[in-house]
């Protein structure tokens, strides 16, 4: 008999740590829905030819391709079939492969959005919490089968949909406990201002790659790898003169023009944020929100503002990453739709918590009250009290078996549960209930219309 | 370009369905939480190993089995790896598939349990609401991607478990708005115990299988296939009589036991039922719950009671099964260990409310409140005005764009808005609000503080 266990780079999610995931889940989930997002989910199988070359060479390897056993045998020449017959005998039949698995929930949301463009009011707020797989590596922290939780608007240019967002980290992270989160904004055309006014003669994607690399290798390690690809030590002074990190106000955006020569790719940039900062005047963020010019994130996908959250000393990247992109649905001919989104990484927000011990008391959705009893008439008893219970609402639990009442209270103890309601031949009589509080021990006896108030009080 | 499609057999949520399907899945979901039952999620991965033979040799064929490009290459010898790339250039070179898509929740619960019965207290119960995966012919109401719900509770015998799910039953079709629902019962017992009684000499699942067809080839057919099978007409004269469709009460269960001669494996089956009446008797039941002899659904599976909910007139076979099965962890080489559970097949349920119209008014996640502008400033301030909307935890929307006032309620009917506020320069300087009732079309004007406690009172 083997050994029962599931793939590498997958998880089971037990009880305890699917309280801890709804807990994550559904404080962006509420947030999201606040901000007017709809709700929206893809199927996990999606054609191949959706997926492939959406990703680039590395992505189009990490896809899981699927094969069932019915679309083979349309797929191949009963001459060649006949070949693998007999080199493999008891295997597949070689064919190409039809469906693969939803990589993310970017493009499967670019594909909904051109397939059902006739039927879609614009602007649309969608925001869509399901599993994407790759077949990675596994590694601490990197799965092959995880969750992203994305919210997107499209169809729209203006700056609301960003200050939203901007808006959205702050409640979220607030309400995950997380306050002292860094939310960095950046803004493409930042970027290629730089480019601009250097006058570098490389694409853009390669001096931001290289950029991208400050948090690892350091100023000095940047500035030998610009060296290196033929920028000037001077234009290097010039460069990190533009970079600054700064909280974004009137004033710092002033600055930055001045430090950009009033390039216009730059003030563009600058327009953008200055619209953030109106629509969000009235809002004390209690999040760090700072511009980090050297923040590019997969460039050739963004075109403008772009942000990425961290929070501090927790030994993990970021947590949250997005932007804008002005040609998402084009890679399935809908050109011209502009959009912006965030996606948040729950599997990284949850090690924060968990290994910062942050999980509020209050996320247990365990049943609360388990009552206990002595043979089958208490027990039978006992399921009417404990309808009585549910009626209001209360999550209680009649203990199945007929056991020693230091068993039901050993089961009460390793779930974890708040009260027992202790039924015996007495109680029955009397009408009353006896409530042992399982984390101080104390029992009192109380009539049922009591323990109802009693609890309801506890808010159990 | 290609055009953008899902594959067949799968299906796109958009918000409208999304927030249907959540109306159902909240209502089962909460109501399993009510009764202890407590969130397991297994990876939509699992191991091939762990699910080929669990099955039947059909359900093998259905499995979607998965490979990814790095696994490929490990498995197959060069020399004949050279054959398949001469004859298959640019396509995959067979292997053993080691990685399958989940086909349903049994056995991954039955998996889940075996690999952490340590650190699992029993009795446990828990519920899983998945999508599941079936390479099947796609058809009307059949999907090759589709979602279970299923609750089970294992480790104990006691008959309170099914009496708790009677009461789900109950609870759950009251809530969806089905109160006509039709709870059938049988017990695998009876099936033996007509088995015994008339002697037969072949397996009980060669006899019930027959006798499951009893919905659709009727009496008449079952005997004749019964006397193609050599039974004899008088020893079907004898069968009919125990079949009864009768509500379940201590004066019928006392009848059966006569009909079928205090057959013992009968008596077992009757005693079972009256530990459920016992435990369920101080509930009104609504829905209708009735034994049915010929009650089968799989019978090599289940060993103790066996449920079937469907509801009349539907025009859709069963909306929810289960049963009693006391050697779910078997496969996984843990014995002995005893469960019992329901699916609820939320496909159908929808089907159902969607055909009959059943939805209540109030499913609507939507946001309700559209805010409207004239110009950048106006924007601005509703932005203000929307957030202390956002604070009282109304579902709020500003306009994102530019656009005349008309465009904007156009938006706002499309999307369903129930009330559009319209912020002007006047509205600006005076501190008040113009609220119009998008379904009424009236149109009032409320200072803001009033506003807000205007769609208090409103529940918007």
């Amino acid at each position: 008999m083997q050994k029962p266990s599931n793939p590498q780079g997958t998880r089971d999610f037990g009880p305890d740590i699917m309280q801890k995931r709804d807990f994550i889940l559904g404080i962006i989930k509420n947030i999201f829905i606040k901000y007017g997002f709809e709700p929206l989910e893809t199927p996990a199988l999606e054609k191949l030819s959706m997926l492939t070359g959406k990703y680039g060479d590395e992505g189009d390897k990490l896809l899981y391709k699927i094969r069932s056993n019915r679309e083979i045998t349309h797929e191949v020449d009963d001459d060649k079939a006949q070949v693998i017959r007999e080199n493999f005998p008891n295997q597949w039949i070689p064919g190409v492969s039809k469906l693969g698995l939803r990589y993310d929930l970017t493009v499967p949301f670019a594909r909904y959005v051109v397939q059902h463009r006739n039927e879609i009011t614009f602007p649309f707020r969608r925001y869509q919490i399901q599993p994407v797989w790759r077949a990675d590596r596994p590694q601490k922290g990197r799965f092959r089968e995880f969750t992203q939780c994305d919210a997107d608007c499209i169809g729209s240019n203006s700056l609301i949909h960003e200050a939203d967002l901007v808006q959205i980290y702050n409640e979220v992270f607030i309400q995950l406990g997380l306050p002292n989160a860094i939310l960095k904004i950046n803004h493409r055309k930042f970027l290629e201002a730089m480019v601009d006014e250097l006058k570098l003669d490389f694409p853009v994607t390669k001096f931001t790659s290289t950029l991208d690399k400050l948090d690892k290798i350091g100023k000095d390690g940047v500035i030998q790898e610009l060296l290196n690809l033929g920028v000037t030590q001077e234009m290097c002074n010039q460069l990190f003169q533009m970079i600054t990190n700064t909280t974004i106000t009137h004033d710092s955006l002033d600055q930055l023009s001045t430090a950009f020569n009033n390039n216009v790719l730059a003030l563009t940039a600058i327009d953008d944020l200055r619209s953030i900062l109106q629509y969000t005047e009235a809002i004390q963020f209690v999040i760090k929100i700072e511009l980090d010019l050297s923040l590019a994130r997969g460039l050739d996908y963004y075109t403008g503002c772009i942000f990425e959250a961290m929070i501090p000393n927790s030994g993990i990247g970021s947590v949250s990453g997005g932007g804008r992109y002005d040609n998402l649905t084009g890679i399935f001919g809908l050109n011209d739709v502009s959009g912006v989104g965030i996606s948040f990484g729950v599997d990284r927000i949850f090690e924060i918590l968990e290994s910062q011990k942050l999980w509020p008391i209050t996320h247990s959705s365990n049943p609360s009250i388990l009552f206990c009893h002595f043979d089958k008439d208490t027990q039978i008893y006992a399921v009417k009290v404990a309808n009585q219970f549910r009626e209001k609402g209360f999550r209680v639990l009649v203990y199945p078996d007929q056991k020693k009442i230091n068993k039901q209270f050993d089961f009460a103890n390793a779930k974890r549960f708040k009260y027992a309601i202790i039924v015996g031949k007495e109680e029955m009589e009397t009408n009353m209930l006896s409530i042992k509080n399982l984390m101080t021990g104390k029992q009192e006896k109380r009539s049922i219309e009591e323990s109802l108030i009693f609890f309801d009080r506890e808010k159990i």
